[in-house]
C-alpha cells in the first residue's frame, strides 16, 4: 500500500531547530507577527490537504491522464474538485501580496506547502505551481491596470495561468523564437505563433486561463534581446464577467513518460489579443526575474519525490521477508527469513535516499528563507547578500536535487525488487514523473553552465568566496569536539573548491571550452560542500537537542555520519576529473579531452 | 525519427581486431571450421532481422502491450509473425547442439545476435531469450527421454519456454518457495502452487509452452536445499501431436513500467503433470548452472539499450540547433545557432554513453568467448580457467552494464531535452524498458554480494588474483609508449584492489557485515579495472590498425582517452568509501557505519 505521511518532525527540525526560521522572518516587518504556532498550523494543514485530498488522486491521474478532444482538455477524475478545495482553503493566496487579496505569508511556508503538494501529486501540482510564477511575474512587471484586473483572480485561484515560452525550434535557446506581436492603436497587441510544451495550456478546472507569452515586436532585434512578454487571456475580461473568446487554442496534448495528469499542450495564437508586460524587448529579463523562485520550486520537487519514495521503500523494507541477515538478532533465530531492512545492501539504498533528501530539505528551506530576505528585508545590504547567495545556490538546487529525485525514486524501486517494476506498487510512477524535473525549467546541464560561467566566473568568484568563507567559519567552530572530523573534511573541501574555481577562471582565457566541459562536476562539488556544511550544522543541532527526542536526534546524527562516509566521497571523483583537466590545460598543449574525445562525439561507422 | 543501425564496424572491431575471436574459437574442435566470413555473414543477417523486422514493432508493442482475457494472452500486433520469421530463419537453433537439430555455432555469435535483438525490441526478445536458457538447462540436466521429446521442439522454436521460479513470498530468496510436487506411480509428478512474474507464461505465438518449474517434493528439507526442478508442458505431447491440456493456467498479467509487449504472468498450477529435471532437491543447482549465460545475456541487454540510446541521441545532437557554441568554426559565423553536439555539455553526455557501451561490448564479447571455452574447449584446464574468469566477471557484467543501460538511456533522454520526455520521440520507452534489467535475473545488489562473498572472499581471492595478474601483465607491456599513462593508472588500480580485497577478507572475520556493506563499491571497482584494461587493449589495437580506417580508429582512441579522463575517476570515490570503512574497522571499535547510520534506517517521525 503506497502511502504518504507528512514528514512534520523533519520539517520542524529544519525550520525551527536548524534554521531558526521564525526568528529570521521576524526581522522582516511584513512577517514580524509570525510565530512558531502559526508556522506549525500552516504546515500541518498543508500536510493534511496533500495527504488526504491530493495523494489519493495521484494514481488515478497517471492512469487516466489528461484527455484531449477538439480543442478541449479533460483533466483526470477528481483533479478539478481538488483544485476547488485548494482555492476555497485559500492556498493560492498564501505567499501573495495582501494588496491584491493575498495572505502575505513568507515564501518559506509556500515552499513547505509545495514540497507536500509535489510529494503527493506531481501532475496536479503543475497547475497551481505555474500560477504562483505568473503571479510573481505580473506583480513585479505588469502595469497597475493589468495588476488590478488580473492579480486578484490569480491570487484567489479563480483563473489559472501558463508560461508560453517554448516553440518547436526554441527550447533552451529562447532567442530563436518566432511568435509575433503586432501593436494595435488601442495599446494592445495581436499575437500570432505556435507554442509547444505548455503545461495547463487548456483545462477544465478554471473558467479563464491567463497565458504569459514570449513574442517578438515587429522592429525587435534578433536573438534574445528582441523578446517581449505579453499577457494573453483565454477569455477577454469585460467588467466583472468573461467577455469574448480570444484567438488562442489548444491544438493537441503530448503523450509523455510521466505526469500524465498534467496536459502538455500545443498552443496556437492566431492574432490573439494581448497586453505588454514590462518593457518592450525585455521579456526574457521579466521572465528570468522569477527564475530563482521557479528553479527553487523544481528543486523542492526533487526533494518531494525523494521523500515519498523513501517513505514507501522504507516501509516495504521493514515488512518484506527475504534471506537471513548476517547479524540476525537472537530473537529471530528459527525464522526462515528476516525483514530485508536488515540486509546492508538495502540499508545502503535507504540511507543514500535519506541523506540526500534530508540534506535537500535543509538546502531548499535555507534558500526559501534567503528568498524571503531577498524580497522583503528592509535592509538593502541584507537583500543584496541574500539575493547573491540565492543566485549561487539556485542552479545547484535545481540540478542536484532533481537528479536525486530521479535517482532516489530509482533506489526506492530497487528496494522493491521486481515488485517495484509493477505499476500497482506505485513507485514506478514516481520514477517516471521525476524524470521531467531534470529537463524542465532549464536542463540540468544549463544549470551547471549558469553556475560556473555566470555565478562563479562571471563575478570574479565573489559569490563563491562569500559562500566558502561562511562554510569555513562554521567549520572552524568545530575544530574540536564531536564533529571535528567533519569540520576537517569540510575545510579541505572548501579550500580545494577555491583553488579549482580560480584555476578554471585562469585557464578559460586560453581554453574557453574548459569551464563548459567540467561545469557539471563543479556544480556537484559546490553542491556537496553546501550539503556537507548543512549536515555539520544538523549534526550539531541534533547533538545539542539530543535529550528532547533521543530517537529522532540519534537518527539525524547517524544520517550525517552516513552522508560523510558514503555520499560525500563523490567529491573525490569530481576533483579527480576537474584537476585532471586543469593539469592538461596547464601543460600548455591543447588538452586531450578537447582535441580527441570531445571533438569526436560523432561516429565513423 | 528513432532508428537503429547495426553497429557492424564496432562489433567487427571487438570480435576480430581486439579479441581475435575466430582464432580463439578455432581451438575448439566444434568450431574449427568457423572463419571471419561466416562470422560476418551471421552478424550481418542478424542485424538485418533486428533492424528491419523487430525494430518497427518496438513502439507498437509498447503502445498496445500484451492483453489478457480469460486465461489467454494476446501479444502485440506483429509479434507472432516476427517470431515465425525468426524461427524460419533458424535463429533459435544458432548455438544449440546439432544432435537435437541445432546449428552448433558458438555462444559468442549468439551473444551478438541477442545484443541486436535487445537493442531493437527488448519486450519481444524476452520470448526467445528464455528459450535459450531452457534449452541450456534441459540439455545439461534432463533425461535422454525428456531431451528427445522436448529439445528439438525448443531448438526449432516451435515451442517456447518459461522459467517458473518466483512466488509472491519468494523472490531473491527462492528457499522460501511453497509450490509442491507429488510423485506419481508412473514416474511423473503432480505440481500445485502459484507463481508470479513469469515472462511469457501464456502467449499466442506457439502451440505449446514448456514451463520449467521449481517446486518442493513432499519429503524435501526446508530452504534452498529442498527445491527440485520440473518440466511442465502446457499441453502434454502425445506421439508427434499435442495431447491433453495440462492443469496450468495464466490467471492474469501485470501492468508494468516497461517491456509492455512481454506478458508478465501469474501462473496457477493445479495438479499439473510434470517431470523431474536433474536430481531431487538439486533444482537450484540445475537452474544456477545456466546462470552465467543468463546473466551475461542481461548484461548484453544493458549494452544493447545503451547502443540504441546513444545512436539516437547522437543523431539528434547533430541536427538540433540551439545556442551558439563557444568555439564555433569560422564557416558558421552568422548562423543563429549551432548543432547542440558542439556544446561540451552535450558532448559529455554522448561520450559517457559511448565509453560505457563500447567498453561494455568488449567486456560481454570477451565473456561470451570465455563461455564457449568453458563449455567446449577440449583442454580441461582451459575450461576451468575460463569458467572461473567467467564466474568472476558475470556479476559485474550483469550489474554494471544494466546500471549503465538505464543511466545511458537517461543520458540520451537528457540530450533530447523536453522532447525526450515525449513518448513519440522513442527514448523514454528505452528508459522504462531498461529499468527491469537492474532487477531481474538477481537484483544488482545480489550480484555484488555474489561477487564479493562467493567469487572473491569465497575462494580466498584466487580468481581475483588471476584476473589482476592478467591485467598487470597487459599493463606492463605498455610501461613505455603512447599508452604508458593508462598503464600506470591501471597498475596502481590493480594494486589497490588487491589490498582492498585482502583487507576486507581479514576484517570480515570480526565485522561480518562489512563486506555486505561495501559490496556494490567493490563490484564497480573491479568492473572499472576490467573496463580500463579493455580500453587499454582497444587503444593499442586502434593504434596498430590506425591506417586501415583512420576516422574509426581515431574515434576509438579518443573514446579510450575519454574513459580514462572522465569515467574511470569514479574509482577515486569507490576507493574512498571502501578504504574509509576499512579504516574504521581497523580502528577496533564497531564501525560508525554499522553502529549508527545503517542500524537506524528506520525513521523516528
Amino acid at each position: 500500500m503506497f502511502t504518504y505521511q507528512p514528514p512534520l518532525k523533519d520539517i520542524q527540525f529544519v525550520l525551527s531547530d536548524l534554521l531558526n526560521a521564525t526568528e529570521v522572518l521576524n526581522q522582516i516587518p511584513a512577517f514580524a507577527e509570525i510565530d512558531d504556532g502559526l508556522m506549525l498550523q500552516v504546515v500541518e494543514e498543508a500536510g493534511r490537504f496533500a495527504s488526504e485530498v491530493l495523494f489519493p488522486l495521484n494514481a488515478v491521474g497517471d492512469r487516466e491522464g489528461a484527455q484531449y478532444a477538439e480543442g478541449k482538455v479533460k483533466t483526470p477524475t477528481g483533479f478539478a474538485a481538488a483544485y476547488r478545495q485548494f482555492c476555497e482553503a485559500g492556498w493560492p493566496a498564501l505567499a501573495c501580496d495582501p494588496e491584491y487579496g493575498g495572505q502575505g505569508l513568507p515564501n518559506t511556508l509556500n515552499s513547505v506547502l509545495y514540497e507536500m503538494l509535489s510529494a503527493t501529486n506531481h501532475a496536479w501540482t503543475m497547475f497551481p505551481g505555474l500560477l504562483h510564477g505568473a503571479y510573481a511575474c505580473l506583480h513585479r512587471h505588469a502595469s497597475v491596470e493589468l495588476k488590478t484586473r488580473y492579480l486578484p483572480k490569480i491570487i484567489s485561484g479563480e483563473w489559472l495561468a501558463t508560461m508560453c515560452l517554448t516553440e518547436a525550434n526554441a527550447g533552451s535557446d529562447l532567442g530563436l523564437l518566432r511568435t509575433k506581436a503586432v501593436p494595435q492603436p488601442d495599446g494592445s497587441y495581436l499575437i500570432s505563433g505556435n507554442k509547444i510544451f505548455i503545461s495547463g495550456g487548456e483545462q477544465d478546472m478554471t473558467d479563464n486561463i491567463v497565458h504569459l507569452v514570449l513574442a517578438r515586436l515587429p522592429d525587435a532585434p534578433a536573438g534574445s534581446k528582441g523578446i517581449s512578454l505579453f499577457l494573453v487571456p483565454k477569455f477577454l475580461p469585460q467588467d466583472e464577467a468573461l467577455g469574448e473568446r480570444n484567438a488562442v487554442q489548444c491544438t493537441g496534448i503530448e503523450h509523455k513518460m510521466g505526469i500524465h495528469g498534467s496536459p502538455t499542450c500545443s498552443m496556437q495564437f492566431d492574432q490573439a489579443r494581448g497586453w505588454l508586460v514590462g518593457e518592450p524587448n525585455h521579456g526574457l529579463a521579466a521572465m528570468f526575474v522569477m527564475m530563482n523562485a521557479a528553479r527553487l520550486a523544481v528543486g523542492i520537487n526533487g526533494v518531494a519525490i525523494a521523500e515519498t519514495s523513501y517513505q514507501n521503500s522504507l516501509a516495504y523494507a521493514q515488512e518484506r521477508l527475504q534471506m537471513r541477515a548476517v547479524n540476525r538478532p537472537a530473537e529471530r533465530k528459527g525464522e526462515a527469513a528476516d525483514p530485508i531492512i536488515m540486509h546492508p545492501a538495502v540499508q545502503r539504498l535507504l540511507m543514500t535516499q535519506r541523506a540526500y533528501l534530508e540534506g535537500g530539505r535543509m538546502l531548499t528551506y535555507w534558500n526559501a528563507l534567503l528568498l524571503d530576505n531577498a524580497e522583503h528585508h528592509p535592509d538593502a545590504a541584507v537583500r543584496k547578500s541574500a539575493d547573491e547567495q540565492l543566485a549561487l545556490m539556485t542552479p545547484i538546487i535545481k540540478s542536484m536535487l532533481t537528479e536525486q529525485g530521479f535517482q532516489g525514486a530509482s533506489q526506492a524501486l530497487q528496494v522493491y525488487g521486481g515488485h517495484g517494476y509493477i505499476s500497482e506498487t506505485g513507485i514506478e510512477q514516481y520514477l517516471r514523473d521525476a524524470r521531467i524535473t531534470m529537463v524542465y525549467e532549464g536542463t540540468n546541464e544549463i544549470q551547471a553552465v549558469d553556475l560556473l560561467m555566470r555565478k562563479i566566473i562571471g563575478d570574479g568568484g565573489q559569490r563563491l568566496e562569500h559562500f566558502l568563507e561562511g562554510v569555513e567559519t562554521a567549520a572552524q567552530q568545530h575544530h574540536s569536539g564531536p564533529f571535528a572530523h567533519y569540520a576537517g573534511t569540510l575545510l579541505s573541501l572548501a579550500q580545494r573548491i577555491r583553488h579549482c574555481a580560480g584555476d578554471i577562471a585562469k585557464a578559460s582565457a586560453s581554453h574557453p571550452e574548459l569551464p563548459y566541459t567540467i561545469a557539471s562536476e563543479m556544480l556537484r562539488l559546490v553542491g556537496h560542500c553546501a550539503l556537507a556544511w548543512l549536515w555539520l550544522r544538523a549534526a550539531d543541532t541534533a547533538h545539542r537537542n539530543h535529550n528532547s527526542d533521543p530517537a529522532f536526534h540519534q537518527e539525524k546524527l547517524s544520517t550525517a555520519d552516513y552522508y560523510y562516509s558514503f555520499v560525500l566521497p563523490e567529491t573525490q571523483q569530481l576533483l579527480s576529473v576537474i584537476e585532471g583537466c586543469l593539469h592538461e590545460a596547464a601543460s600548455g598543449k591543447r588538452p586531450a579531452y578537447l582535441s580527441n574525445a570531445i571533438a569526436h562525439a560523432s561516429r565513423a561507422s
